[in-house]
């Protein structure tokens, strides 16, 4: 079965949760954290014990490279870890990595992020330069195998200094989202869907109608429910069918134990309780 | 002395040639190569013997990350350690990583690559998010540590996509500029020139007089010499006063003892010459 096929599946019998592993060493509690002999193996026994707790309520996870790397190398091997545990366990894993490079440096990203100690399913990847940055990952894409998110709308209030220019009576975040689509086509899954999908933020509800009018054959990763303030309501737009989409939180749920609807659960059963709510939430409007 | 500042002296006194270390492990003479246990450790020792014989001929390295990601653990191992050689050296360092993410991630990026196991002067920026891609590492940049290239106008043929999108009456790429340009004002070092400075490529020498005349206090991170294409009056036109930038060259240098001009000479012997070539190639339009 594709890739896309498979994600879509899971969605479909899993909901659109996609758990955002943006593990900040801070996050860890401190009795937690205390037991281990250095800050990268103690966010990777926590990472594995969140996604031991989630496995079955979750559609994918997002695994952000950044708070990894903040650690060194010690960091990266935990980001290896965390990724090798995430295979182990047959789990559909974006590394969102906001890749935008060209030509054999691409290349060399596409073997850094599809094969050996870093390998995952889906990449996120930034458009700046143009095609020329989505184009070496196509050949991995091609044979069904690995899969991509173009940053297309992002919801920052800064987002409009360049995607929000108006060229041609159109904005650059919409020219981008044709381009993706043109490409994407060629890869479309069974499900209606291409395996190269859209990185799509909340902003409001009529410029989600569009974005998911113009784009009918791109899944989105949607990346600004909870913490960064996209309600259920907000990302139902994007869902089309119902299963057009993941939706990825991460502090909320990394931080769940916190909230005082989960008082007095570990961290890794208020991850769960706050994936089943979240789960739940986006569902009631799907 | 300000980072800045210091760059635009080393410019003056070693010329514009940034040396870039993007080693594939391909590059690698096989003799040479079979000597080591792994193959990250080889890198390491060919980044190694390239620097020493080239610290007195050039401006400043600039490492490309893509090349040692696609190693996995083991590569970021060789870059951690091909850091931490050039920083014992004194030497400026540019890595080129192209991050471009907002808020909590981009703070995280900036403690990843300005202190730690990949510390370094510079990094090169992705903007696509917006000015908010730039924001998270002002803190760092205002007490004159550290600096950053954002990508600007590249000259990729696919550029166009995006950054020669004409809004208002000019492309995105000029926008994009101005934004930088604004924001680089505040920081600007005794030389004139910013620490957050521009990527820019060389395409016809018109375009360029433009973004020079545009960006008066930008220094030039140029990526397109060599083996991209770039030529030393097309560079030349970016140099201003003759010190408003550096210039880079990777395959050209690292590979350059394959080269029938400099047949003979050990790896590092010829990078040594093929810097010194370079260096003086642009020095006479300078």
């Amino acid at each position: 079965m594709k890739l896309i096929d498979r994600l879509f599946d899971r969605v479909s019998s899993h909901g659109h949760v996609c758990l955002g592993l943006d593990t900040d060493y801070t996050y860890l509690p401190e009795d937690f954290a205390a037991g281990f002999s250095s800050q990268g193996e103690a966010v990777y026994e926590f990472n594995r014990r969140i996604i031991d707790s989630t496995l079955d309520v979750v559609a994918c996870y997002k695994v952000q490279i950044a708070y990894y790397e903040a650690l060194g190398v010690q960091g990266i091997q935990a980001y290896a870890k965390t990724l090798s545990y995430l295979r182990g366990k047959g789990a559909i894993v974006i590394a969102d990595v906001k890749r935008g490079d060209i030509a054999k440096t691409a290349e060399m990203y596409a073997v850094a992020h599809y094969s050996g100690d870093f390998e995952v399913d889906f990449i996120t990847l930034s458009p700046y330069m143009g095609m020329e940055t989505i184009a070496p990952f196509l050949p991995w894409i091609k044979d069904s195998r690995k899969g991509a998110f173009a940053l297309v709308a992002t919801s920052n209030p800064g987002a409009s200094d360049i995607q929000g220019l108006i060229c041609d009576g159109i904005s650059v975040s919409e020219k981008v989202g044709e381009m993706i689509s043109n490409i994407a086509e060629e890869y479309t899954g069974e499900c209606g869907y291409s395996p190269l999908g859209a990185v799509v933020g909340c902003t409001n509800r009529e410029q989600t109608a569009r974005i998911r009018e113009r784009l009918k054959n791109i899944f989105f990763l949607i990346p600004a429910y909870g913490a960064q303030g996209g309600k259920a309501q907000d990302v139902a737009a994007y869902l089309k069918d119902g299963n057009g989409g993941v939706v990825n939180s991460s502090r909320d749920i990394l931080l769940a134990c916190k909230s005082p609807a989960f008082e007095g659960m570990s961290f890794n059963e208020a991850a769960r309780a706050e994936c089943l709510r979240m789960r739940d939430d986006i569902l009631q409007y799907c």
